[in-house]
């Protein structure tokens, strides 16, 4: 199941990214689940990892390789990325599997260990098949391409329980030049990113000095793949990565900068949607916007334990407009002295909640019309300050418990 | 659904306390859906109520009537329960028809409107529908009686989506004299008690002094309602009660004071549990005990994390021994400096994770065993400290979905 039909877009080329896709067995056969992707050797890059103390394996590698490469001046060029199994709770044996195969590539490549990046995705606990793994590497360097569909086979690859491979790129005019931003993502259950979602890859041409690329990564993760949610879960494996191959526009001044983060921004929200889309067994997309509030992390504390409540999540799966589901889970939200009497809530444009229950203006057809629909924007308005947050989930449906009553066998 | 099959007991009389119930229509005809509790005035009385800032009307009025009697030394001697309407969310109408109802319950009875506290339960922001709720009162008024009938249809005139009525009861010896304890309760969705749970109703014949009760009712509700979750959502109309009625034996020394908390202890964990076994789709009852944890706080904080997770509720659910996730669970608890190389999760007796991942000896066969039992426990120790704490959950089936997406049509 999955919110609207949305087909992979078609994303251009990122010069001096080539992209490789190989069908290596991992866990099924005939199915893409093994990815590299290259950078040239002028890329800046920045990343953010999950922050489940149970981190995977290739996670450790990952940050550990990013620190090796930035104090000895290398560039990570080399992402390998695979599906069917997460490498994590796997110990110390996940560790010397996540360096083994990055010493695999890198020695076709002829690059250091460290300038290679492992991500893995998948169940948790089984060992990673490395003789599979191995076996498929030459394959995926062989079909190295910077075509939109290496792209899209790329996007395909790193899918799990997603029902479809998820893209987005924009192209933004800095200067007189023109800046091209490619991403794709896979994440579809155990979604509530700490720091990032499962699996997202963004590229640019563009031209980022190290720690602003960092700072730029950071702050548009927070309002995007940090701001879903599709079962309160964070997995051990969550990691975005931001590439910047600067063969294209400087970003410098802070007029660039600016229209570059809000391009970069418009990317990782549609990413990051389009994983909300696409959660284990949705049949809704749910806006919920917190305004009013003291603080940002209490706007946030609103919007997710509204977003985390199953009454609430089956109420919209069933359409029914059962708001005293969603005025009790703000009721239980993390506000100090929270004066309800102040709250208003509206469901689409018609009020439901205001002076402490329902609004006198409310009528069920009303309420029902909006639950009827596929995409909803639920309005809290708390009148304790000007701070705001706005966070994306889905609903939870039979089929939801069915993908994962199901997953391993 | 419901776990194994727990009849309702036989509950012997406490000197004083009566049980009226009555089919007064709220909702649905033909089901005893209103009850009034008559204690002597002898009694002493203590409660707790929800901490959810969307309190209901009658916690409202419960709390200041609890207040008052207590300032002008009356006691709160008729507790009236309906079911099929929680008059939550129902803003000023909702607290005239809590008041009102009190108000009619008292001149029939002959005592000041102070001494009803008014309790409901049922669907939110609906009004309380007044004509055929007063027009019960006298039904149930003249249904009052002390039999274990009539404990066991008060028992059900307060379910909502419960499968079964829930009571329990024990006896124990305080020096030569016996002491009773009877309680009822409610409850399958939207918990996550937070002081109580959604309805709770316990009746001694001993002697407690008021400030010795409202220590006790805390101290116990603590550790058994306080420690129980279907869905993590925290109700408006959650009400723990307690009275003493002064028949009985005096509770005063520290070893009296020991056996009764002891005793209190006992049904206040059956009622909790009961709530549990018939959790809204319930196919298993699974017990969590974290220990070895730095406080109380942070045991309870990585028991509610893996209580709460869908991801592990659906597993049990499927008996599917897929131990990744809770792991995950675990990870992103909230525990400061978390060593996870420290952690050793036990299923049943099967030892699942140690040293960061999985536990050498671990077999898929043992963890598959004791997943496909109805009653599971879970052991995490943290490595970190002395404290501890136990929670019970149900999984998340198909049938907590259907239950919560067809509940108010």
């Amino acid at each position: 199941m999955a919110v609207g039909n949305v087909p992979f877009p078609e994303l251009p080329p990122v010069e001096g990214v080539r992209l490789g896709t190989a069908m290596a067995g991992i866990k099924k056969p005939d199915r893409r689940d093994t990815v590299v992707i290259e950078l040239p050797d002028t890329a800046t890059v920045a990343g953010v990892f999950t922050q489940n103390a149970f981190c995977a394996a290739p996670v450790a590698v990952a940050k550990a390789h990013m620190e090796r490469c930035l104090s000895e001046n290398l560039v990570p060029r080399y992402w390998l990325i695979n599906t069917g199994n997460a490498n994590a709770g796997t110990g110390e044996a996940g560790m010397r599997d996540a360096l083994a195969s990055c010493a695999a590539l890198a020695s076709h490549m002829g690059v250091a260990e460290s300038q290679v990046l492992p991500f893995s995705t998948g169940v948790i606990g089984e060992p990673l098949p490395m003789e599979r793994l191995l076996a498929g590497l030459p394959k995926a360097v062989s079909s190295l391409a910077d075509s939109s569909q290496a792209w899209q086979h790329a996007g395909e690859g790193i899918l799990t329980t997603d029902t479809r491979a998820k893209g987005a790129t924009v192209t933004v005019a800095i200067g007189d030049q023109q800046v091209t931003i490619n991403g794709i993502t896979k994440g579809s259950g155990m979604i509530k990113p700490n720091m990032a979602t499962m699996l997202g890859f963004v590229v640019t041409d563009a031209a980022v000095e190290q720690s602003l690329l960092e700072t730029l990564l950071r702050e548009t993760v927070d309002r995007s793949f940090n701001c879903i949610t599709v079962d309160s879960d964070t997995s051990t494996n969550d990691a975005c990565m931001l590439a910047a191959t600067g063969s294209g526009a400087r970003i410098e001044s802070a007029e660039q900068v600016a229209v570059f983060r809000n391009a970069l921004q418009r990317v990782m929200t549609e990413l990051a949607q389009a994983i909300i889309r696409d959660g284990e067994g949705a049949t809704k997309f749910i806006t919920l916007q917190v305004n009013d509030a003291a603080t940002r992390q209490e706007a946030l504390g609103v919007a997710f334990t509204v977003a985390h409540s199953p009454l609430v999540k089956t109420a919209l799966y069933a359409s029914d407009a059962n708001w005293g589901r969603i005025l009790a889970a703000v009721g239980r939200a993390p506000v100090e002295a929270f004066d309800v009497n102040r709250v208003v809530i509206d469901l689409g444009d018609v009020r439901l909640v205001e002076n402490g229950g329902r609004a006198a203006s409310y009528t069920e057809a009303a309420g029902s019309a909006v639950m009827a629909q596929e995409e909803i924007t639920i309005r809290i308005n708390l009148g304790r300050g000007e701070e705001s947050a706005t966070v994306w989930t889905s609903d939870l449906s039979h089929e939801y418990v069915t993908i994962n009553a199901d997953y391993r066998s």
